[in-house]
């Protein structure tokens, strides 16, 4: 058995932020396994198998995937941005642990790459420059109320904020619900910053004040980031604003 | 005035680990700026200047950068794993906002990269696979109480961790303090993981016990991954240990 299988992130956006070792393990695959859009973003290599699937299937694909690398094939896994946020490495792990003992066996391997809130931060300066929380606002996976309390816990202790999976047509609420929620611990003038599509066509970045964030449209592509009660914006004539979080903390927290 | 600067990330590791924007950003610089080691990493170039400058400097570099750029020339600044985590971004844009009107006019750019806390998550599985926490235990630019009360926050509310920079000569015993604080919130039996070097010579990755982690060596090089209540490990005959935070939480929290 010489089968293997490999998770990888393609970066935010274009081949210009994927890595070069991505690159070459996607190159040489038997088989490509991933979420549908993700997919559509590998090059086509001839003779090489492609195995869409559906956003909520990830223990079904990551399965399926582990099965074929258990028959002798080289496999990749893709995801978005880096596959340990928020995204497959996570599913495999669980698939790997539920699975049949020859799972255990196998040769995986995880390929580290840049997630979405490193990419929206390189945007517009440095907001996530000091200390940090990424947190999932969806509520498919986690009842709302931990949500909140990390929330208030990640806020009130004064880290910055990256927020994945803000919104989708199921989850209309839960953004102005935890911006809301953010407004009672943080000033009003916080920095807020959308970032849709980062790196791809399409791409909108918006930074607003936390007071006015709650009307801001967000979808399932993008990503916001909140900043600490330190965050500050620098304007700049002629050019969009810098956001930066300064590396030093004078603030004894709340 | 035709200056540029632009801020990249090497990367944790090798060159397999960059991604292909800022390999070609650094092959078309006219000067290179950074701290000695993540220099030593940059392909050298004929007729690039290189300006290594030490670790405690990072104002000085990005001001002795921006002037560069501002007198026409195309330049980079260099960080380890990305520019935006506890790195080279925030002072550059510190450096923009105290500095002469001139700066604020420059083409300023930040490329992300791969930052340490995924490839080391990477090496081991999928340990921030939910809502996680990066965290810097240096006291030189916060104060400690800052630092203990974030950990405190951090995980009674479930988050997992990542902690930066938690040992060097000057601070050695910031990072047990910071272990055995960890153990009033969280089991003993949480898996920590100390990755060294991740993807360059002299790597070394342990997997323990929250436990048994404030034994384990550390230095500069090390980064820290403490999970959350429902990190698990996946034993593998032959093989190295998974360890992986689940997508799901059922967990009310703290």
């Amino acid at each position: 058995m010489s089968g293997s299988l490999s998770v990888v992130g393609l970066g935010p956006g274009g081949p210009g932020q994927q890595t070069a070792e991505t690159a070459a393990v996607l190159a040489a695959a038997d088989a490509v396994y991933g979420y549908t859009p993700y997919l559509a973003r590998v090059p086509e290599v001839p003779g090489q198998a492609r195995c869409a699937s559906d956003n909520r299937e990830e223990i079904e694909r990551a399965g399926a995937a582990l099965a074929r690398a258990a028959a002798g094939a080289r496999v990749v896994v893709v995801s978005g941005g880096d596959p340990g946020v928020f995204a497959m490495a996570a599913a495999v792990c669980e698939a790997v642990e539920r699975g049949p003992a020859e799972w255990r066996a196998l040769d995986v391997s995880i390929l580290p790459g840049v997630t979405a809130m490193l990419a929206v931060a390189a945007r517009v300066g440095a907001p996530l420059g000091h200390d940090f929380c990424a947190l999932s606002l969806s509520d498919n996976l986690k009842p709302w109320p931990v949500v909140e309390q990390r929330l208030r816990a990640a806020a009130g202790a004064g880290f910055a904020l990256a927020l994945y999976n803000p919104a989708s047509r199921a989850r209309p609420w839960q953004l102005a619900r935890a911006l809301e929620l953010l407004l009672e611990h943080l000033p009003a003038s916080t920095p807020v910053v959308f970032g849709r599509a980062v790196g791809r066509a399409g791409e909108r970045v918006s930074i607003v004040p936390l007071v006015k964030a709650p009307a801001e449209p967000a979808d399932m592509s993008t990503l916001v980031l909140v900043g600490s009660p330190e965050t500050r914006v620098v304007e700049r004539p002629g050019r969009p604003a810098l956001v930066y979080t300064p590396r030093t903390a004078q603030r004894d927290g709340a």
